[in-house]
């Protein structure tokens, strides 16, 4: 008797998988600077921490299971922040950005039904596709190109009588490219001529560097039946742990299919909504010293990510993350060799090797995903480390 | 452009639907006795919510995607108190119970496969088989035989090529009833003589009656590689919306398979994991009470409805619910009509129309689930009025 199919052939978190050789160098004493995981260093807002702290109901009950009606206004409201206009009936609080992706799949396709999502993306949605048994067709982007968005034509020639929707992620992980205007009205025009849906991912929306604005897919309004949106606190408040997102739709038909899949989990935790909902209130003035913080720790892994010989990179936009081309072949044997055998001064550095964001195999075998999540003098240390150990790894190990 | 087939043909909550007649209700100035939903009265033990209060941490950030390892321990250890021995690498937390049957339904079937499970059964198994795309194959019980569970022909009639498990809930959730060693036994040998799974919820195994003891698939050594266990801190310790639960096996494939699903979803909720193991750290000594209360209820209930003329129940053993069939035809139209037309000296009551916790369709029109979550002294007069009700439909609307 074996597991199912799709149980056997879900892919295993590329970015979890190597966690016991980093614990296993600071058991023997190893400094780790963490760029492997979008985990973001910058404290949890205060308010969010004292609604936690002041919970003081008798019984932690059950909510209802699109949210609490506070908490779903309170969103439509910084919505309309950004110039678009939601109701509080467009919005069901998921269990982190992550349940609204899966609850956006099941929603719009079947078992064996397409997606296509521009590569390198954001490797659970390859979890959540095995989980609800779609196939994930891939559009391959280059970093190169900067990881633009290619012509209507490759994605049109990807597209098949099976194809469902179109994924995107803006800014984005793992590239940190921010889409334009004019990209995201490109995917509109397809979807409607080829009658798709598409999901955008906009949990990064409000890391957006030089002066660029976001351009959520909610903005085209010939497409409004068509735009799922995912939302997430995690990063918006760092506070990743608290697992409250969002799903957001104008198409009353996909919003009733969706909150019947999530009226089986009953509702999302209780404590956390009050906590978001303080979040909210705060106003947009909390971001903007976040954002300016973010983008000069981009800067900063920019310069000296592009100063090492070999490395291409091209400067991203957005989000907190740099999809990276090492001048080495395979770099998951590279992360492993710097948590078990490098180290400078007793430390090193953990990447995250991007073969896992691909789903077209053989793909960013020699590129990492690198998360600039740490502040800019541990960063600027982590890039000398991270430095020497290309270096020798390429002098001793890949000779 | 429509959503997908399972996006429509899962099910509506049947507990949740009636929520908007009751609201109206409650804003009209009517008292509602709430005996529809499992939302226990008992007061959250204090560690919890002393746990929530004294959350210090600097950053809410993710934890491991199987939860953390002291938690895990702390639930081995919180079954070996029950004669099980498990290992922290047996357990992964989920999101509540619900991810539990999720994780399991996924890993163990693919779409189209087949699980059996006996009808009435808790109705967000329709949910996840809709999310999960698999067949539910019903073994309907009965009211009059105490919802015992039936032969092993029964069980095998049903059996087909793309059967992968079956499901029991012990104690029941919507019946009451507790298996037996022999019932659980009977199960467990056809599992093994036609190769199954067996995914047991064991949610309410604290709230068992009349001095029987509880009784886990997982004691079956002979099954070990076969069962799956879904469990909840929701009702055992009065805090449903804490959303913490576990998938439990001793099987190391099924185990990855379920990790690897997790995965994608990150890590189920920081501060409510810490809540959970200030809970397991109160030891068994906590449950006697809780239990002796609930047993009261469930007399004093039992003893209310079968005084009603015409009405069919038989003794439940455990949980906090009844499954019982009323003199009329249409318990959806009657629960509505309780809602919106009746009213005892301005009071009513709320109770579960059955026919959405049953897979054949016709099946359990006649029935409720009755949920005895309210306090002695509220759930007789929630029976005075519910009679008095009762018997008006009958006199007036169902004449």
């Amino acid at each position: 008797m074996d597991v199912s199919r799709r149980g056997r052939t879900v892919q295993a978190s590329p970015i979890r998988k190597f966690k016991p050789f980093a614990d296993a160098a600071i058991a023997s004493g190893v400094k780790v600077y963490f760029l492997n995981i979008g985990d973001p260093d910058i404290p949890t807002p205060k308010p969010i921490l004292d609604a936690v702290r002041s919970f003081n109901d008798p019984i932690l009950s059950y909510g209802p299971a699109q949210g609490f009606l506070d908490l779903r206004e309170a969103i439509a409201g910084y919505f309309k922040d950004y110039g678009i206009a939601l109701v509080a009936d467009n919005v069901i609080i998921t269990l982190g950005g992550s349940e609204a992706i899966l609850l956006a799949f099941a929603s719009v396709a079947d078992p064996g039904d397409e997606i296509i999502i521009p590569e390198p993306f954001y490797t659970n949605y390859n979890g959540y596709a095995s989980l609800a048994d779609l196939n994930v067709v891939p559009l391959t982007l280059k970093v190169e190109d900067g990881f633009r968005l290619p012509p209507a034509e490759e994605f049109e020639a990807k597209i098949t009588p099976r194809t469902r929707a179109i994924v995107l992620c803006s800014p984005n992980n793992p590239t940190g490219s921010v889409y334009s205007a004019e990209e995201l009205g490109r995917v509109v025009r397809i979807a409607m001529k080829h009658d798709l849906f598409i999901i955008g991912d906009e949990v990064y929306k409000e890391f957006v560097y030089d002066g660029l604005k976001h351009k959520s897919l909610m903005e085209f309004e010939e497409a409004r039946d068509r735009v799922i949106v995912v939302d997430s606190i995690s990063k918006r408040f760092s506070c990743c742990g608290a697992r409250i997102g969002a799903a957001i739709t104008r198409n009353e038909k996909v919003y009733g299919a969706m909150l019947r899949f999530a009226q089986a989990r009953l509702c999302p935790p209780t404590i956390e909504q009050r906590a978001a909902l303080a979040a909210y209130k705060m106003g947009m003035g909390y971001f903007e010293p976040v954002r300016q913080e973010y983008e000069r720790r981009r800067n900063v892994l920019f310069e000296g990510l592009t100063a090492i010989p070999g490395v291409v990179v091209r400067k991203p936009q957005g989000a907190f993350y740099m999809s990276v081309r090492l001048p080495i072949k395979d770099t998951e044997r590279f992360v492993t060799w710097m948590l078990t055998d490098f180290r400078l001064d007793g430390q090193t550095v953990m990447v995250a090797p991007e073969s896992g964001f691909y789903s077209t195999p053989g793909k960013g075998l020699d590129e990492i995903r690198v998360a600039y999540v740490l502040k800019e003098e541990d960063l600027r240390r982590a890039l000398v480390v991270f430095r020497a150990g290309l270096e020798k790894y390429k002098a001793t190990v890949e000779k």
